[in-house]
């Protein structure tokens, strides 16, 4: 039997709940194809701000590093809003990224049969959407650099910050991309600002020059004004996006919306080599934490994703979304999907349902 | 009777057209109200470039700083879009908006009840929604320096921009949302990745110093990714949005894509003193250019912007508004914007049937 090491990142607000429920039917869908798991729970986010005074401390990323995948929950809440930048825990999150060098981020928006209604878009414009962000993860101008607080030449204050990009950053995370669209409909779209940013111009040209190793892959550029209308008025036409680290945050975060089930959303984000790191793309929900009410299928689906891409194991991955896709039919709905005539369960009730349909 | 010098820049695609259909509208409303015009009318863009080789001709940008106010038509097409960056027609608008130091972009987003079937958006979630995007039009990224490519310490050729705002920058930008909120309905939401960007961390403390004049404006925060979010979720939260160079790209895009007619949608952009830009949000449609098929109202309203904010003619800007929504309650639809039942009409017979309500 297979027997695979992995880093639990429970996190702050709503994410110990969602993990734990994401943990049980990771073990049973993967105990079924004959998978086993030592998993290591550790430190990160506000968490570990209180109690190491760090966002990552260093047992946490080096226990990660050794794993074959990390699974995290959420970071974030009021209570730690006001540090400064080095003690957030969104800091935290970015040196996790970083420290395993996961450059390429896959955030799928599905609107799923089942949830249509919960999407604040016509019927007719949600249903059937389909569509991947392939965001990069660990460049742009998240990382760039001169970055600070300075003063300018006429004596006034200033923040900045730096958007680069080099040849291998793009090339990269093209080549995911091109990767990822030829395994759906074949489509990608490449977003920048190339009518603006010289950082556009030259990825937009890295991109075309990798387009040639695929020529089965239909290329399209979209600049990123266009795209954020194009996702409101027909978000069907896409297939895979791929795009820079920041315009990434915002289109992901806007076409998740558009499934009108944020709850239900997961994502990927993979390196050249080393482990992936898995975790739903909702946040910690500090209003509702502690509360049984978050819905723990994003973190489930994301356990599903970390099953694929991060150790290949197809089948296993197979089983929990068919699980989720069953536990939906059956009527069970937390308070984010509900709508009349459905089940509403709490967290842990939902968990127990989804391990029923495993 | 008053007299005004307007600089009127067609531009390209179907800026001749409805820059032609709003001159009549704003000629006849102000003329009711004991206003004449001079108009200029100038080279910018791809129209520019062909006959000149720049897309801002010096003439152009002088007349401009002379006039009273600037009304433009749109820029840009196909046929430019390989050119080098400093002979694009964007080029050309940037350079213009700097030129005339119009910092403060206007952009309202509002969903007539004669329109609100337009939207991709449920009905009871894009009834009602009149939100107002502060975007800062002449700093950020977009003019940040330094900016390029180059060759790394590893010798990797990459691209690079610089996002930075100053103090003063901020300041006046932010005193102008406030100003704007306060003569709506008293709410500004500020929006920056202050959790990541030091730029975004200094936009956010000059926007609270500020604040502190405007004490009858509720003040609010939000990420740019949870921004891109609520506006797709609920656009009825927003009042006043105040943002930055390129997040008010994005966002102002995709709120007027919720409203479901960007063909509807005007802009003005202004400075500390001298005159003001006045523009559709909408592009230049080198699709549908020549064909009597564009809807004149977005150039028409824009017209109506520039008495109300360029000249402060407000009784001359409320006969064009009063003339649209008359028209439209009148059954007068273009093609963007026809739903059946209603009379699908031409550009030049949209103008016609405005100038009847005038
Ligand atoms: C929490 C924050 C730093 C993070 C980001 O901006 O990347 C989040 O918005 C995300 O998209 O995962
Ligand atoms: C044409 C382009 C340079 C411009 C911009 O990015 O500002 C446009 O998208 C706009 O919003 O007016």
């Amino acid at each position: 039997s297979k027997r695979y090491t992995i880093t639990l990142l429970p996190g702050d607000g709503i994410g110990p709940e969602v993990i734990s429920v994401a943990t049980n039917v990771l073990k049973l869908a993967a105990s079924l194809e004959g998978i086993e798991f030592d998993f290591q729970e550790m430190l990160v986010g506000g968490a570990a701000l209180d109690s190491t005074g760090l966002p990552l401390p260093a047992e946490t990323l080096s226990a990660a590093k050794q794993s074959d995948a990390v699974l995290l929950g959420a970071i974030g809440g009021y209570k730690w809003d006001k540090n400064e930048k080095h003690l957030k825990p969104e800091t935290g999150l970015l040196q996790l990224r970083a420290g395993l060098q996961v450059f390429a981020n896959l955030r799928p928006a599905t609107v799923l049969p089942q949830l249509v209604d919960a999407s604040t878009l016509k019927k007719e414009v949600a249903e059937g959407v389909d569509l991947m962000v392939v965001r990069e993860l660990t460049g742009g101008i998240y990382f760039g650099k001169p970055r600070g607080f300075s003063v300018n030449e006429n004596g006034q204050e200033i923040g900045f910050n730096t958007e680069v990009y080099a040849t291998h950053e793009i090339d990269r995370i093209a080549r995911v991309a091109f990767e990822t669209a030829r395994k759906r409909r074949g489509k990608l779209c490449s977003v920048d600002k190339a009518n603006v940013l010289e950082a556009s111009i030259f990825w937009r040209k890295r991109v075309m020059a990798i387009a040639s190793e695929y020529p089965d892959v239909e290329l399209s550029h979209m600049y990123v004004d266009n795209a954020a209308m194009q996702l409101v008025r027909d978000p069907k036409q896409f297939d895979t996006i791929v795009t820079n680290n920041i315009f990434g945050d915002i289109l992901s975060d806007e076409a998740s919306m558009i499934t009108g089930s944020i709850g239900m959303l997961p994502s990927a984000s993979l390196g050249e080599s080393g482990p992936g790191l898995f975790e739903p793309i909702h946040g910690s929900a500090p209003d509702i934490a502690g509360q049984d009410k978050a819905n723990p299928l994003a973190t489930v689906l994301s356990a599903a994703m970390l099953l694929k891409y991060g150790l290949g194991e197809e089948n296993a991955a197979k089983r929990i979304e068919a699980a989720v896709l069953d536990t939906l039919s059956r009527g069970y709905r937390t308070g984010d999907i509900y709508s009349s005539g459905n089940k509403l369960v709490g967290c842990k009730e939902m968990g127990e349902e989804v391990l029923k349909s495993v």
